[in-house]
């Protein structure tokens, strides 16, 4: 098994969920601000062009951080996923936060502060990055009413989708997105922040 | 177990695979063109307020399609995920489809031509519309170049993933969004329609 990884929010999640479940691999570095992961060798390895992504044993090749975390941590026990109902659950709260937060504030970062770079990388919407800080924005304050009072976002249990939030969200959050009206979304994270897996990524 | 259920390509998805997998459980109808579904008691069961949710004998409600779909999978061996590699790899297809297909399709439905209906349900950008719609078609073409020569999207096996995204292109392709440029795809999805499955769901 070997981890293709590089900087940037995605790939920092899958480190961070090595470190929370000691778990130990081959690390393969990709140059994603030379171009490295736009071009072959590695357009056939994950023809997303997108890291991480995760080689097996049996040559498949795993692409996107939900599908790698899950299966990294269904093989090494991290148990940030967990089985059965909690694997549904850990499913249904990663798609409200990705949906509802990340992609929006992802995506007003690619076509605003990030145009330059992403313009050539993916089909831009310049003119929609306003409007999807305000929906990221919104998604944060429904968060923020559902989560008060919970130590996490599942309530009982740090998973998955801890880490997933504080990884984006952190690295948006320096480009412009501050967390403003979120006050439980930020004190979460803050605790996130505090573990050693998150503050050795860091 | 019961399953909150409506008109409306997401519900649709679930109501196929129950009918892929033979599997019989209680339904409950929610009317979502009367907004029911925005409202309580329905949102206290689905905070989203999407349908459709899935409601555990636990207690425990699991909403959002990916999840309710791996739930009901899982529990009743209907095949459509697959464990261990074969879950990865369906996840990461999911993630494929919905992000660069999915999303921006459904979502250039409801900030355009869908906007009078979704405009006091959800924040709406009408500015994104044009652009969404060309970054789904960029999307359809991404795909239908990766799945030449195959049956189905992940190769040699009927997954989630083709009954996912033939129900909801077959809903949006209603709504101006045409598979042009896209043979392969227009082809796997045909396939999926012909299944028993989709002709009981249509």
């Amino acid at each position: 098994m070997k981890l293709y990884s590089s900087i940037g929010p995605n790939p920092r999640v899958i480190l961070t969920l090595l470190k929370e479940g000691n778990i130990d691999i081959p690390i393969q570095e990709v140059d994603l601000l030379g171009g490295e992961n736009r071009r072959e060798p590695y357009t056939s390895i994950n023809p997303g062009g997108q890291l991480p992504a995760l080689e097996l044993d049996s040559g498949l090749v795993i692409a996107e951080v939900l599908a790698v975390g899950q299966y990294l941590d269904a093989t090494h026990g991290a148990g940030l996923f967990g089985e059965g109902e909690q694997l549904a659950e850990t499913l249904m709260w990663y798609q409200r936060v990705q949906l509802e937060i990340i992609e929006p504030m992802a995506n007003s970062f690619r076509y605003g502060p990030g145009l330059e770079t992403f313009k050539d990388r993916m089909h831009c919407i310049p003119e929609a990055a306003p409007g999807l800080a305000e929906k990221a924005k919104g998604g944060l304050k429904w968060l923020d009413g559902l989560i008060a009072g919970r130590e996490w976002i599942i309530p009982d249990r740090y998973s998955f989708v801890d880490l997933y939030a504080y990884c984006l969200i952190d690295f948006f959050a320096k480009f412009g997105q501050p967390l403003d009206g979120a006050p439980n979304v930020e004190a979460l994270l803050a605790r996130v922040g505090q573990r050693p897996a998150a503050q050795a990524t860091a």
